[in-house]
């Protein structure tokens, strides 16, 4: 499928000369959502994945239902002040500024060996601090799934030997 | 399944007297998050929804893989100003503070029948600001399904006709 075609760019957003990619023309069309998610499930299994873990709120969309088709558990990363229970922070570059992301300290069993789902893989702030935290509870980063790369931000350099699937790149 | 036996309960959060529901104790449990989705589904069944809207950030995590498993579209509610394209706001009250969400204009289309998902009924005030944007947009909202229902609080009432579901009730 074709998924580029559902992605909708949205110019000077957030801030002037961004190139936004909007993912949500992509959500509200059924079948599309579906064969995405599809996709990405079949890397996941791959990489045998037994937790999926996703900061929010984009990597929610994609992580969640990844975790249904997969019939496993779903571990929110969310921004600093979020999480109810006890956590640990990492802080992060976005693309375009700075911030906080954290972790329940029982999120993760030691050993679990988890995929990162995200929406997104721009230069990979977000997901070298999510790694961090997942590494700090002793999990194991088996792969990145996202639904898009942006390729020109080199953000899969960071990644290491991790594997990374991305359904559409720029 | 006794779906209430996967939530946490957390004493004071986000303020002193407040016992917050915590859901990743849910979410993070393989098969038990996939049986609370999978009977959300039968309601979205029961109800013939043909797209699903979610608030940020909780409402992505039953929403969206609810989405995927009707094979029908997701369409995110944001906070005010995260959606990249043209968008319509509401205000509301939350149960402990005060917000805006929003819908991108072209999220859903006439006559389109939509199931609003959330973890949580409470006050009712995320609900029916989501509502009136849906129904502004000429939606016609077919249900409404939630993890969890704070009955005490009496959100339900303010739904009016739109059958609700929870699948855990305080």
């Amino acid at each position: 499928m074709d998924f580029k075609s559902y992605i909708r760019v949205v110019p000077d957003f957030p801030q002037p000369g961004i190139r936004f990619k909007d993912i949500t023309t992509l959500l509200k069309d059924g079948p599309a959502y579906k064969a995405a998610i599809e996709e990405l499930t079949t890397f996941a299994r791959e990489v045998q994945a037994d937790v999926v873990a996703g900061p929010e709120a984009r990597g929610f969309v994609v992580g969640a239902p990844l975790s249904f088709a997969m019939g496993i558990g779903f571990i929110p990363v969310r921004k600093s002040g979020k999480l109810p229970y006890e956590s640990i922070k990492a802080e992060y570059n976005l693309e375009y500024g700075k911030d906080a992301l954290a972790i329940h300290v029982d999120a993760i069993q030691p050993g679990q060996r988890v995929l990162i789902a995200d929406d997104l893989l721009a230069t990979g702030g977000t997901i070298t601090s999510t790694i961090k935290l997942i590494e700090q509870l002793g999990g194991v980063v088996v792969g990145a799934a996202f639904l898009i790369e942006l390729s020109y931000l080199e953000g899969r350099q960071k990644l290491g030997d991790i594997p990374v699937k991305s359904l559409v790149v720029y």
